[in-house]
């Protein structure tokens, strides 16, 4: 250990939710953990306590299932009293008018092509929500102080890098250049999205990335805000083997 | 109705706690609900969304007990994405050297009258916390980044009103200014001493009052921040009798 304290940011992608569990497209719905999904954060939040990582200040989406993963692991840790902040730029993807569609149906309406398009496509977003489509959140409380312009209505994962990196501009690095460890606790493509800018990965590859659930990744960033050493993303997280087998499981979900 | 909202102000005590049910003086030390608690958060909540009341933002100490209690109670609402701010100076009182003691062996200890002038003495702080009172507090992470001096080592219900109002005037207000319904999920005495001032109860009554637990108050506030209707602080509940009775059994809890 040199006396320079190492930068830190964890990224926790939350739990099984409902609609993970019936197999619904779910972005901008807002449903809640299983049972098995609050297990996982609170598997999530004893790693980082055996890892001896603290987080000083949390920051999630607006979306139920990764605010109860960050109170679930924050609880595990001793560390409900931490501050937290949340923003809709760090909700998942918006999945347009697929958004509550069973993912079997979907294949067999859509056809298996044009649903990985959708689905892993960098820059092909689903047809937009339709305002009649009853999981539209477009009457959603948590929405209604934000100009209708900014509410997406459908998402590539491109659009989710543009949405949410001036939140990592602008809120998260001034909290890990205040020294902070910093555990944000999002979702799968909005944590892909940051994983793409801090890793840097390419347009295509990215289509190959799963982030596993409950399973921290830890990154030390240097002053420049990028991550010390170049490494893979899943090679982050606490137990890279059981890591990358997670995020197996979770590519063969999707397919 | 007018065209004008009113400003609202939601008090809620956090449900019993494992050492309220174990019959401790808690103060600073950070103990869980217990499951009775969980519940009687729930509760409050509940109460909340049926009488139609929507917090914009949330105000919590430092405490587990009161983060739980609102993390519980915003839940029962579908409101877990309303932005959360907490702070020490919503703690509960300070207990001093009492921290840790079974009520009963207390009052064995120190006697009834020494006893009651503490709980109830206005300006009668306990004896301060011993440094290796293994309750103390030091120690604490949350505690970790504030000046020594600012750390109570005891306090009484007066060092409780003069500690929290630079929060109330500081951080409640200016949200109540913006328009926000603002929920603060705290303590026993915390609240009492923010209903003495909202209520301008006098040093020697402010003795009677008991705030029940998970039973929210609802002030309306003028333009000056003052209750619009001069009431006791139990009339500001949303069942009064309800309020009256379980402030009684507090009472009598305390007695």
């Amino acid at each position: 250990m040199t006396g320079v304290h190492p930068t830190m940011l964890i990224l926790l992608r939350h739990g099984q939710s409902q609609w993970n569990a019936s197999n619904r497209f779910t972005g901008w719905y807002d449903c809640d953990l299983t049972p098995k999904g609050e297990a996982e954060a609170r598997a999530g939040g004893s790693a980082l306590a055996e890892a001896g990582i603290r987080p000083d200040v949390v920051h999630t989406s607006v979306q139920t299932r990764a605010i109860r993963t960050a109170e679930l692991a924050l609880a595990e840790m001793c560390r409900s009293w931490v501050p937290v902040k949340r923003h809709w730029r760090l909700n998942e993807r918006h999945y347009g008018d697929l958004t509550g569609l069973d993912k079997t149906d979907a294949r067999k309406t859509h056809g298996e092509e044009q649903l990985h398009a959708w689905r892993r496509g960098y820059r092909t977003p689903p047809p937009p929500i339709a305002d009649d489509n009853p999981w539209n959140p477009n009457h959603d409380p948590r929405y209604a102080h934000l100009p209708p312009e900014v509410i997406p209505r459908s998402e590539c994962l491109a659009d989710v890098v543009e949405r949410l990196l001036p939140y990592w501009y602008d809120a998260v690095i001034p909290d890990l250049r205040s020294g902070l460890t910093v555990l944000i606790s999002a979702h799968g493509n909005s944590l892909r999205a940051l994983a793409k800018h801090l890793d840097r990965i390419d347009d295509d590859t990215i289509a190959e990335l799963n982030i596993p659930t409950g399973m921290p990744l830890v990154y030390e960033l240097g002053p420049d805000m990028t991550p010390v050493e170049a490494e893979t993303t899943l090679a982050r997280s606490l137990d890279p083997v059981a890591a990358t087998e997670a995020a197996a499981t979770v590519a063969k979900q999707a397919g």
